[in-house]
Parts: structure tokens; C-alpha cells; sequence
């Protein structure tokens, strides 16, 4: 792999990190047509593009003649990427097939560009940030496709945070009751729920039992009776996130979000919310979504906040509680993955309990 | 104290100091009412809120929990400062006295604010810019407050300066005849007087002697007769900046600044002109108070010319003449108040006379 | 000379240079008129004025009292440029010849602002960017000039891009049939051609055998009956550029222009095209120029996005084939210019030839 050439990282400890050994998801499949489309990916930038048969490639974003970035070429009839500068051309394993005025053999080594192992797969384009290298396993799959009685809502959204900050966020409890008061929860007296966390070698999982259905508009929505609620909220490596709620028999939602760290602070979310509810279909587009995306939207305020304070202090300094059952976990995990190793000797899986006031 | 963690500053010598064991003027008491207000004290990002008595606090401007900064959240009905994230909440001394949904104790140690020293005094907020230190004195005292005879006009200024180029120009003599040509000094023949320079453990000043009344509009305005005048210019730790004139009997005018560097390049200064003249007052406000604004806005944009030189250059390169009266002491007080030492072994008050041509 | 205080430059290896022992040109003679002129040349940055007999300075621009950039002042009757803050003023050789207000010798060394070797030749003003050195040679001639039977026209342009970059893009041949096809080259079917390379102390120059009249529009212009052209490209220590075409025995054409790296990635280039052709005159203004600006155009584009692609890579990293005639060579003359030796040994003249389908 090429030395990784990033933008300037902020002095001091922030829970920013790079694991490589991982397959990321860098946007949906049919975004990526004939046009060549740049993304960053844990800071490396690349340049996608697809191949005469259709057959989607990703290189590094810089040709290897002048340097200047690929993405502002174009895919010739056979299938090339074409460098705007002198027409040098790369095939989507990065070799280079034609220098235009060469007399004699085009291809010769040295004249490469690194490519990256990539993926179609499930409508999403996967990218694996080590150029040239063979992956060992397959790229994440999506849960419940094409699952009897499921409806998926998908969404793309960007935030301005570090991969570890949003995953922190959107699988933390308190804060919905507060930052997100009326509309997700706080609206009632809070409940003592107890929380059951267990990290293996590659994920951590809170299991919240005895909590009542969720207070607020969606709740009362799902659930207008009331009742118990299963809710396990899920990270597993590198990026994926999940929430499952079950509310009585007749309710369960997925929500499963990979996210993949483009930049230090940029994160891009791709989220499938799998459900079977009782509600009927015409009230979720008008009622559920938008709620949805305005509870995202409060959290990436704080979040693009928190991401410039973190920067205009120099780094992180933080303190954590019990309540903070997953974010400390999460960046056990990534730190663990970015040296490729598993988190600390974790052979049997690791559990804890605690209690809640949610 | 927390390690300062400020934006990076310029390459190579800078005048730049930041004198920590002292108080600084932050603002009016009455600019700080309900709604927790953001300020920057010697690159410390700070938030300033009252509590539900009306008492004013100064935190570092980040939530020990996540680093959100506090300033953007609310102060509760029992006085504390509620971070916008997770509701965590911390009263005047920085300690947390809630962390919602936490079950036991919600004040336990290393959950804390960094706090910083406070005062409410003549009308400003005083910050000391030492986390729990307990200041061995009390803010300074503007002078001639409710004096009889007196007159006072307060004026909340900035510049895009370093607080020794700032009090360096504030307190120079030669540059008024140029830069401020006609509007007060320089519109007639120059004069030879006399400067007495006296430095002490915390200040240094100037005695203009032989000075004749100020030429240009303020002057004859002040005192149509001519007549000698006594002028000081004084400069006291850790910014405090006089100039004292008094001509014939009838007039004296004292403005006293105090200077507080919000970072490297940027100082806010508080003035207050006392004055006692024999000028109507119905004069005052519609001649004198523009012709000093106008003056002011010609330092403005020197010095900010002058700081966006030094940070091109990557430092400053000064060449000084006698005539720098006060500037190269200035920077030898502030850099002895950095390391909280007197200015090197002075014991009794350094001396010196000079000429110059005004 | 002063140590030089430039801007940062980018991490890892790039191909930005600074041979100081060189004449640059900064402008047209006379761009420079009452008003001083600040301009950076190898990113120092620099005041130029006139003095009262309309000879040309130029200082570095920074006032040696106070760091105030020198170009916000004006320049005096006594033909000095004044400071705009203390009115300290400095003559051509940068000694201060006047402190306002100071009693005694106001020209005491030590207060001087270096001052750097100007000339005014062919109506350009050249500066040597060693501040009081005296260079042992003059600065470049424009060739052709008053020849009889030519004509001139001349350009200014900037690009950004260093001046290594530009210089090697302007004498590359392979781009032009690929980014500029139709308008330059590349439209026809490409014809073998031969290069001879030969590189000398100063210098590198390619010769062009063997190629037809340009294609595209220029070339049908020029000579619609076809014929052999002779064609050289050539760069000059430290940033002459020139490309030479003589098509049958009616048309010359001596593009020569003078590059002047001010910063690192922002080049100035001062061009003059002498020409002798068979078309009639009135035919070029409107023809010919726009069609070499838009060429120009495109490789500024170009040239933009190579330099953004190399800062946010943190360096280069090129690699060339043997169509790189010149760019290469051109490099190692400039790295030998910064080191002021003669590139590696160089007795007698380095030469190479081969082969290349345009």
C-alpha cells in the first residue's frame, strides 16, 4: 500500500481511527455510472469508476505520470480510466495500458496506479483500503432482504464527526431523553431499566430489559397500548451499527447503519430500517421518517460541535460513566482493529450489568 | 490548571505573552445575563453564565463528558450549567451535580469543569485565568469613579493585535504627529521636550515634560490659550494602559484601558475616559468622541496591517530607537509577569531622561 | 540576506525550487508608477518603488521599526518610501534616512530594510533575490527585439502551479495532441518523429525532426500547403522558456517567455511571441490569440489540479517514460540552480535522442 498521505491530524489523543483491514461501504452501487466519482476513504482518496462491462474498479485518485487526480478524466471504449493530462490510460487493476506518443511496450511496471479491492454487493459498492491486498472475507451483508412481512427504508447521511463519535451517538441511551425530549423519549417519569453488555472479539452488544415502550410521538405511535420492549443496540466492527426494538408481537424494527470514516471527522452513514409494524404502510412515510431525520438532524448539530471543539482544543478529553455502556467498548474495538489484532486477549466474551434511569 | 491548548501560534519570536497569575477584564457585568456567553482569554476558550442567585461562574467551554462546548447549553433553575448533549450539569465551581439517567452518586470527582477565579467589580466581569487558583489579590480599581467634577465615558473596543503592539501604540508618542496628522499632533512646528522614563516591579511611565497644549482640533478645543501641560503615559501589569493630561487648571483628562489579549493576534480593551474640562459637555460628545474614534480606527488598521506582516514573516524583526519610550518595556514587564518573576532584580525604579521632537 | 521567512510548504518531496542567484522578472517596467507595488518573488515578499528620478527599488517589505508592510506607505519628495506608521523613511539601498521626532543622526546602521538588486531592462524590471548582493551578470534578453520584419506581441499570465511544473508543461509536446486536440494538435494520424535532447550547463534543448506542420487549426493557418517544419524547445536557467518553429521559409516563430516562481505553487510568466509569417496581420488578433490563450486556458485548469492534488497528497510522486523529453532534465538544472553548481560535472554537453509518435 502507498504511505497513507492525509490531511493534518489535530495534535493530541482523539478517538480517531484508521483500521485498514476492513471492507467499507463508499456509496450505492447505482450512484456510480459512467462518470468517474471520487470518495475518500479513512483519508486515502480514491477515484471509482466502472469498466466496459459495467464492472465498478477503484484506484487511487492521482495518476501516476503528473499527479494530477483521475477523476477528472474519463472511461475510454475499452474500458480505461483516462488521465485528462497526457490520455495515460489505467485499467481497473491500476495498470497502465496506454501512454499516448510511446513507441514500444505501454505497460511497463512501475506505471501503475494502486487499486483497490472492491465489491458489488447487495446494491452497495464495498472498497477495502489496502491496495493490492487479497481480503480474507467478504464484505458485510445487510440483514432481513427479502425477509416475509418486512418493509426497508434506506438512507444515506453524512456527518461532520468522527467515525467513533457518531457511533457513540447513535447507539447511546441517555441522551435521547434529553437531547431528544418529546420526540424520542423523556416525555414521562424515567424507568429503572437494567442493561446487560457483552463484547466479543469483533462486536459489543447492550441488551435493555424492563424498559417500557418508547415515551414520545414514535412510541405512541408503535405501540398505543403500552408493554414491554426487547432493545439490543449493537456495534460491530469496523463501522456497522445496529437498533432492534421488538414492542409486543407485532412490532420489530432493524436498524442496521455501516459508516464509513471518509475523512477524520467525516463520516458517511448508509442506513437500512427493516420493520414490520402495526402500523399501516401510508402513515410511516409522513409521520415516522420525519421524526427520524429530526432526531439525526439534533444529533449532528452536537455532533459537528463537538467535532470542532475536539479540534480547537487539540484533542479529546474525556470522562465517562456507567451510562456510557458502548462508547468506551467501540473505541476498544477500533483501536484493537487498527492494529489488526483481536481486543485484548478477549477469548470468552466479556459481561457486565448495570443499571438505567431512562 | 488544564494544559492551555490554544491555536497554534506564529514560527519564531513573536511579542506575544500570556501573563497567567493576574486578572483580566472580560467584559460589562450587564453584557452577561441569562444566556451563557463564550470568551476567549489568553487562548483559553472559556463560558461565563450566572447562576440562579444572579452570580457569575467562568468554565472551560467543554463538557467533561463528550467536550461539547458548554456555551451552547442552558443554565437550569438551580444555577448550574446543563451541557447540551447528555444534560450533564455543573454548578459555579465547575463540579457536575447531575448526570441524567445515573443512578447513585451524580457528583463523584473527575467529573469536574475546570473553574476559573471570578469577580463582579465596578461594572466588569474579572476572569484569572488559573484554574482554582486562589488569587493572592483583587482586579484592578479604575480610578476617579464617581470623583466629583468628573465626567466618565466608557468604550468597548478590538483589535487584530498582540496586547503589546496594542499597548505599545496605545502609549507612543512620535507615530500620533504622522499617523494621525492634523487630527492631534503634528499640524504645527515640532517641539523639543523632555521625557522622563520610570520603570518599577509592575509598571513602567513616561513623563513628557515641556510639552506645549496638543496641536490639531482636540487641542485648541481644550485649551484656545496654549499653555504648558503635564502628560503621563503610563503602563501597569498585566494591561493596563493610562495616558494623563493636564492643561492649565481647568483641564484633566485620565483614560484608562484595560487590555485583555483573547488570543495571540486579538485584544479586547475596556476604556474609560474622566474627564474634567472646560469645554461645555453638549461639546463633548458630538466633536471629541469622533475625532478619538476616528483616531482609534487609524491604529486599528496599522496594527492589524502590522500582525498580518508578522504572521507572513513567521515572527517579528524590531529595530527600536530611544524614542520607543515605552514598548521595549513593556515587553520586558509582560515577559517577567509570563514567568511570574519582578522584571529582572528591581529593586529600586530604573531612570532615564531623553529629548524628542514633537 | 535575510533568512527566509516564506509561507509553510507542503510535506514530502515536490519539485519547488529557489535558485536565489538569478534574475527574475517581477513585472513590466511600467506597471511600477507613483504607487509602491508589494510582490513576492520565491516567497519573499517585496516593496517596489520609484524614487523622485523614477529609478526602481526594491526592499523587502517590512519596516525595519515596527514590521509594518512598507507598500501601505508612499513614497516622499526626497524620493525615500515612507513607512504609513512612524514615518520612518528608507532610501533605494533600504538605509533609513529619517526617524520623525528623533534628536541627532537619524540614519544609524541597524535600522536599514534589505534592499535587493534591481534592473530596468527592455521595459521589464528585474530583481536578484539575494537582498545586497552584487550580481556578476545581467539579467536575460528578450531575443528579436527591432528585428526587421517581425512582430511582437506580449502577455502576461499566472498560473498556479510551480514554476518546475509550468515550465515542463509548456515545452511537453505529447499533452498538446491530447488535452488541446484540434486546437493545437492531435487531430491527424500521429507521424513518428524524432527528439534530440541535448542538455548543457544552463540549459536543455530538444530538437524536433521530422515533424509536419502542427495539426489543428493554428497549423492549417499557418501553411495550408503542408511542408517540414523545424521545431525547438528550450528551457533557460533559472525559468526561460522558449519553443521556436520555423514552418518553410516564411514563417518564424520564437515564443520566449520568462517564468517567475512567486510562491511555491503561483508562477508569473511574461511571454512575447516574435513572429514573421505569411499570414496577413490582421488575421492574428483574432485568430491566433484566442486560440493560444484558450490552449493556455486549458493547461492552467490543468495545472491547478495537479498542484491541489500534490498539496493534498503532502508531495509528489512522479513517474516518467522517455516521452518526458524535457521536464526531468529541466528539474535537475533547477536543483543544481539552488545549490549554485553546475549540474552534476557537466563538462560537455549531454545529449540522447529517440523516438515519439505525435
Amino acid at each position: 500500500m502507498e504511505p497513507r498521505l492525509t490531511p493534518p491530524t489535530p495534535r493530541g489523543q482523539t478517538s480517531v481511527t484508521r483500521p485498514t483491514r476492513h471492507w467499507y461501504l463508499l456509496g450505492r452501487a447505482r450512484w456510480l455510472r459512467r462518470k468517474p466519482q471520487a470518495r475518500s476513504l479513512l483519508g486515502i482518496p480514491l477515484v471509482l469508476f466502472r469498466d466496459a462491462g459495467g464492472r465498478a474498479h477503484a484506484l487511487l485518485d492521482r495518476c501516476a505520470h503528473r499527479n494530477v487526480p483521475l477523476v477528472q478524466g474519463r472511461v475510454t471504449a475499452d474500458g480505461c480510466l483516462e488521465c485528462p493530462y497526457h490520455g495515460w490510460r489505467f485499467d481497473g487493476a491500476g495498470s497502465c495500458r496506454k501512454v499516448p506518443g510511446l513507441c514500444g511496450d505501454n505497460s511497463a511496471t512501475g506505471r501503475s496506479v494502486p487499486s483497490f479491492p472492491i465489491r458489488e454487493q447487495q446494491g452497495y459498492l464495498w472498497v477495502y483500503p489496502e491496495a493490492g491486498a487479497t481480503p480474507s472475507h467478504e464484505p458485510f451483508e445487510f440483514p432481513l432482504r427479502g425477509e416475509q412481512g418486512y418493509s426497508v427504508v434506506r438512507r444515506e447521511l453524512e456527518v461532520e464527526a468522527s467515525l467513533h463519535a457518531f457511533a457513540e451517538n447513535a447507539l447511546d441511551v441517555p441522551h435521547t431523553a434529553f437531547l431528544h425530549k418529546g420526540l424520542f423519549r423523556g416525555s414521562a417519569e424515567p424507568n429503572l431499566i437494567e442493561v446487560a453488555v457483552t463484547r466479543a472479539a469483533d462486536r459489543v452488544e447492550a441488551e435493555y430489559i424492563g424498559e417500557p415502550r418508547p415515551e414520545g410521538l414514535a412510541g405512541r405511535m408503535l405501540s398505543p397500548s403500552g408493554g414491554m420492549v426487547t432493545h439490543f443496540d449493537r456495534f460491530i466492527l469496523p463501522g456497522i451499527i445496529q437498533v432492534e426494538y421488538r414492542i409486543g408481537s407485532e412490532n420489530h424494527i432493524l436498524v442496521t447503519a455501516f459508516c464509513t470514516a471518509e475523512e477524520d471527522f467525516r463520516t458517511r452513514i448508509h442506513a437500512e430500517v427493516s420493520f414490520r409494524l402495526r402500523l399501516p404502510h401510508w402513515l410511516l412515510k409522513p409521520f415516522i421518517l420525519p421524526v427520524a431525520l429530526r432526531i439525526f438532524k439534533q444529533d449532528a448539530v452536537i455532533l459537528k460541535q463537538q467535532s470542532a471543539n475536539i479540534r480547537r482544543f487539540g484533542g479529546e478529553a474525556y470522562t465517562s460513566t456507567e451510562l456510557d455502556v458502548l462508547g468506551p467498548h467501540i473505541l476498544r474495538l477500533l483501536r484493537a482493529a487498527e492494529r489488526d489484532r483481536p481486543v485484548d486477549g478477549d477469548r470468552e466474551p466479556w459481561q457486565k450489568r448495570l443499571k438505567m434511569l431512562v
